[in-house]
């Protein structure tokens, strides 16, 4: 099966896997130069000299830049205009910029960097997120610590708090994330002979590269191309950093008038580029003795580093998810954003959600357990359903039977048919969605019992809500288009504003158009974003590339039928070209059923020598929200989904290990099999890296361990089986019915590892990742 | 003043003239190898071995190949099928194509060359096509050497025949002309690793350049992908014969797996690409005692050399322009296509429209002379009117009311002040067109006399009229698309399917751009084509760039006009937004006369999120017109214009001088003011070469001065002073009303200057170039 729901070689599939496709760091157009960061390697502190001048003097260096030959030009700052491009005064961050330094050779520059004199003066900093705000606490900015609040009102929480008969309280503290991309950050930037500059770089966020570097040169936009080249992983890692790499590589080709290549050595990746944040949640879950929940209390550090780049987005969206997929009445969060001298906080799969789903997950299993229920039967009577859709943003969230359909699937899975959930079965209902299985066959079910002294099963679940789009502040992003062309053989040219990355965006797009157009998926060529042949779409963020290069797609493909559907019906000899049903390879005449081939309509076009081009455009509706009170319409659609996990836990190490994993994603539709079992199984594994091994070890800012060789990250041999489900009840507002996949696959990982973590042990999870000392601790063996 | 009719800087200007744009030949990707031809120095000849064993072993060479090699992959042919890229067995025309080498280096390619081991056994060859006909002549195809003929049948030519009292009857021979663009044709293959071929093209034509690969390759369409790199010229000589370096480099860089740049050496790139073709027309002109013409009866031979190529194109305009812009009713012309192992014939700025102007503007001198009236007059007397508008194709010509005013300018002109020409004056009318005089002030006016014993000076002047558009058998060819991007802060990208190179294609795009938009000129980017960005739009030629990109952009302007408009309405809060002007920079309301900044209004579009980009498209309405008889409408539409030139001969040396020329071109509209004076004075010089001093010296199918050095062409001191004159009566199916100066610029400029000749010597002039040897021939001394 060819186009929508089949399984076609993914176009950049052979080139990839047989290392023959060149990455950012492949290209060297002649004359390039080499640049490089000095950055710096303490802070807070201030710089009492920086001189440059026998940098300068290096053989085989072109030019060193500080921020003083930035003039105006120096501020980066995606969303507030709170960062320079290069350190101005005062250092806030490990890994900050002080000087680039271009010049002929990677060795020049080394010499150039080594070779500038730099003396700094110590000061104060704040390493601790949850004393950020306190009244001694140093001010990372003048302007204080605290970014700014978000907040849910909903309901009377005074009135849960006089009727609950059960209060859950605790603090949990989940850890950051490296992205650990495989492919660092870099960027080629070619001044353009004609004025103007080419910007090749690695990112999601072409066109926010183009802004970034429009403004630091000053240019007007259409004279500033981005060129995105194939994306060696970005998990949100991708999205606004690269601005950063890009600006600094348009400033010194700007300088040199000559390409200039900037690749970020992976310990500085590791130490400046953007992270998850790292947040504490003090959460109140007020409930009666039946277990259904009265009201939610919360609140929430982010904690953003030193900058807010994108943490305000993050932290919006952590706010909005943090009730999970429950009907609460009463509900109070107070999310805070605050600088530190930490890492710099940024977008990752999720945008927040996977934080505070393992709040929200771990929680609820501590209800289950306090008033008696399986955890799956504590979830249903909380659940938002047809009857009880109002969310704790006040909107009625559409198609709550997809979460029941989500449910029913976790009684069905595997995991489950172990006896204590089971006591769940009574309310098991059948909801009539359709469910595909992927993976493989089930294995026999496994016992929630010890195996033997050393070793601890346990088995967790979790379950999410995710507007898998963009939330409403980011509205104003949310457009797309595509350009496509039917080329005389029937083969068939599309761009889209979205972008590769890895996760499948391109073979997604492949398929859909293949689908829309009823053209050969094989013929259709599609490549990486050129800002030159589409209309700013938007960052690749929110799990929308699918969403908007799909639908920017179909409305191209629709102007395009209105051309072809006549001439097919020409050929066809058929009375109504709108009756026609386009299929694959062609089309097809609902009376006769004879089929004309895409082809010979296509060559037709061509020889009638009408506009065989179209620009597809989406846009999504405008929305109502209430950012002080979070109350409104957050998002346009919503995605449910589910995982049951089982552990095994060394007691004797703490070691701890994942021994299956059933996902269940409510995807609207299959666009591409393969490449949406991939995003899952990546998805689910990515979540156990961060909900296991993924440590960031930070020592006043500094991170102590910026390598693969001491950051652990899970490999093939840690994966665990992912079992897949995929639950098909068609979004009326995705292409051909899809959702996108790319943050709901991470979300529900942690939070099921952490109850399951709890069940083998007996004891409540707080923290994650469950790196073995924390086990250890867990156990009181330290 | 910005926009059309402008006089804006040229996008390209700056880098070009500081020597800092890359052309093919600077680009060199990384792994690039470098490719070479082995090319034949002897033809007619029959290959009886050849050996590339020693070749392939030669160090630093990676491929050799051969015809052997190719299989069914081995014809280049762009109409016919009978041209092979690299030769089987039969060698047809010197330079051809033996072999092709790849290499790391230049040298080692240049040692891979000389370890081929070839033998060769001479044929018998046709070098005179006046004989290629010839019962006994050789033939250089097996199918023989007539081609095709081409003929116009109009009228009964025996009734002339019988009437006239007049007969002018001449064999002209008209000499072929080296392109002698200052980039030699180039290409870079550079394999797409997800599969697939991008060329860097020297080109025309993107599009055919595809087609080729495509074919060659066996890829589709939408995985060839043509970048046309800025291109050093081309004028005919990258319309087809790009495709063949591009082909060259595309199986090389198929088989090598690496990018591969194959530049062709100068002498080589003379000797191998199309020429100017060469065409002997014996003129039968019958008058009456009046002057009036009664019939025109022509057979012409073209020399197309030992391939089609693109001479059966070439050879019907010249075919449809032989009779010129009068009226005559009865004609009967024979243009024979012929074979011969001579250059290679092909395109080349007036496509044969040229070589007949010189015919029948010489006959019309005669005629004046043989009649007693001065040479203007007898033009008036027989050229197409408003009264007598059927033309030699039997169809009514539009508007030739243009021919008069082009007329009337002529008389007008400084050079035709001469007292023999002004008995004319009792003729000249108001035609009530607007003219526009360019350039220097008029000198005061020349005499005709002897200047002395050894200069002559003489005045000639010609008229001409042509389709600056495609051909009736090109319309299949005649469309194009634009692909306009407005930015949100009000810069426009641009994108269109026709090139560059040189002639200011861009420039005038832009201006198009600005005036439709309303945008800012200096802030619209606009750059060569990409075939991923436009769909096919046919090729760069027949004088129809600024038609084919303009009236493309005004489609996607359109479009754009119709999300803008409201919006500018909106924010002018005038009632009708289809009142509104698109004003310089903006828009304006009628009745308040308040403006708006485009600007504004972009930044609007974007804040409303609606689709900024919009798909441009143009085609020509079918016409009807029988090949067979040449009765019908050739062309979408005509130019007409003329020439006054004056010359200086030195009879003792045979040196001929242009002095001066008045170049009088009914333009519609003048685009871009800098760039159409630009095209008028490179076409009148370039005539001038053809006609004075160019001189493709063969012996035996072998060039004998392949070389700036030995073939010269006009340099910036033998320019003449250009005057010009533009007639705007606007062309109702332009872009602004504007019609296509390319080649119109060129036609006239050697007719006028045998005119000259002939009228400063006293004798008639059948042959073109003039050079030195041919003047003194005439003047009977050798």
């Amino acid at each position: 099966m060819s186009g929508v729901g089949g399984r076609s070689i993914r176009p950049d599939a052979a080139a990839k896997v047989q290392g023959k496709q060149p990455y950012v760091g492949d290209i060297h157009p002649p004359g390039m130069l080499h640049a490089a960061i000095l950055a710096s390697d303490q802070a807070p502190a201030r710089i009492l000299r920086l001189d440059v001048a026998a940098a300068r003097q290096v053989e085989g260096v072109l030019a060193v830049v500080t921020a003083a030959d930035l003039g105006d030009k120096n501020r980066i700052g995606i969303i507030f205009d709170d960062q320079p491009l290069l350190v101005e005064t005062e250092i806030r961050m490990v890994g900050e910029r002080l000087a680039l330094v271009v010049a002929e050779t990677p060795a020049a520059c080394q010499a150039g960097l080594e070779a500038v004199a730099l003396e700094t003066e110590p000061l104060p900093g704040v390493y601790d997120a949850e004393h950020a705000l306190d009244a001694d606490a140093p001010q990372v900015h003048p302007d204080g610590n605290l970014i700014r609040t978000f907040s849910v009102d909903r309901g009377d929480l005074s009135s849960a708090l006089d009727t609950a008969e059960v209060v859950i309280e605790e603090t949990y503290r989940i850890g950051g994330q490296e992205h650990a991309y495989l492919e660092p950050q870099g960027c080629l930037a070619v001044p353009a002979p004609t004025g103007g500059m080419w910007l090749y770089s690695s990112t999601q966020c072409p066109f926010y590269v183009r802004s970034a570097v429009a403004k630091v040169l000053d240019l007007p936009l259409a004279e500033v191309r981005v060129l995105q080249t194939p994306t060696g992983g970005g998990f949100g890692g991708k999205e606004d950093y690269p601005n950063e790499i890009a600006a600094c590589a348009a400033l010194l080709a700007q300088r040199t008038r000559r390409p200039v290549r900037l690749l970020l050595p992976r310990e500085l990746d590791f130490q400046a580029s953007t992270k998850r944040h790292s947040m504490t949640v003090h959460h109140k879950l007020y409930a009666d003795s039946s277990g259904c929940i009265l009201g939610v209390d919360a609140e929430v550090i982010v904690d953003a580093g030193a900058y807010v780049g994108m943490s305000t987005v993050v932290s919006e969206r952590a706010n909005t998810s943090l009730v999970g997929p429950y009907a609460v009445d009463n509900v109070r969060i107070r999310t805070q954003v605050v600088r530190t001298n930490n890492l710099f906080g940024g977008p990752f799969r999720g945008f927040g959600a996977p934080q505070v789903t393992v709040v929200h997950e771990c929680q609820m299993d501590r209800l289950a357990r306090q008033v008696g229920l399986p955890p799956l039967q504590v979830r249903r009577l909380n659940a938002l359903t047809p009857d009880r859709p109002l969310w704790s943003t006040g909107e009625t969230i559409a198609q709550t039977e997809r979460l029941g359909a989500v449910l029913d699937a976790l009684a069905d899975s595997e995991v489950m048919t172990d006896s204590e959930v089971m006591t769940d079965s009574e309310v098991m209902t059948d909801s009539g969605v359709t469910a595909d299985v992927h993976g493989p066959a089930a294995s026999p079910a496994a016992s929630l019992v010890e195996d033997d002294e050393r070793y601890r099963q346990g088995t967790g679940i979790s379950v999410f809500i995710y507007g898998a789009n963009l939330h409403h502040g980011g509205q104003p992003l949310d457009r797309g288009g595509a350009l496509v062309q039917v080329q005389a053989d029937g083969s068939v040219s599309v761009a889209i504003g979205v972008t590769e990355m890895g996760q499948g965006a391109l073979t997604a797009a492949r398929a859909i158009a293949a689908t829309a157009l009823g053209a050969d998926e094989e013929r259709i060529r599609i490549t990486e974003v050129d800002t030159d042949m589409v209309a700013d779409s938007g960052p690749t963020v929110a799990s929308r590339a699918t969403l908007v290069g799909g639908r920017a797609i179909c409305d191209a493909a629709d102007q395009l039928q209105a051309r072809l559907l006549p001439l097919a019906a020409e050929l066809l000899d058929a009375p109504d070209p709108d009756a026609l049903v386009v299929v694959e390879g062609g089309f097809e005449s609902p009376d006769t059923k004879r089929r004309v081939a895409f082809e010979e309509v296509a060559a037709l076009l061509h020889a009638r020598r009408e506009n065989p081009a179209a620009v597809g455009w989406y846009r999504s509706k405008p929305r109502d929200y209430d950012a002080e009170t979070g109350q409104g319409q957050a998002y346009m659609f919503y995605s449910f989904g589910a995982h049951a996990t089982r552990v095994r836990v060394d007691t004797w190490t703490g070691k701890l290990e994942v021994l299956s994993i059933t996902a269940i994603h409510d995807v609207g539709r299959v666009i591409h099999a393969t490449a949406i079992e991939g995003q899952v199984e990546g998805g689910a594994v990515q979540a156990m890296g961060w909900a296991c091994m993924e440590n960031l070890s930070l020592q006043e800012g500094k991170l102590m361990n910026p390598s693969f060789a001491d950051y652990l990250i899970p490999t093939a041999v840690d994966a665990p089986t992912v079992n897949m489900v995929f639950l098909e009840d068609p979004e009326p507002l995705g292409p051909f019915g899809a959702r996108g996949i790319g943050e709901p696959s991470f979300i529900p990982g942690a939070a099921a590892i952490a109850n399951a973590v709890a069940a083998a042990l007996g004891r409540p999870v707080t923290t994650i990742p469950l790196i073995p000392e924390r086990i250890l601790n867990m156990l009181g063996k330290e």
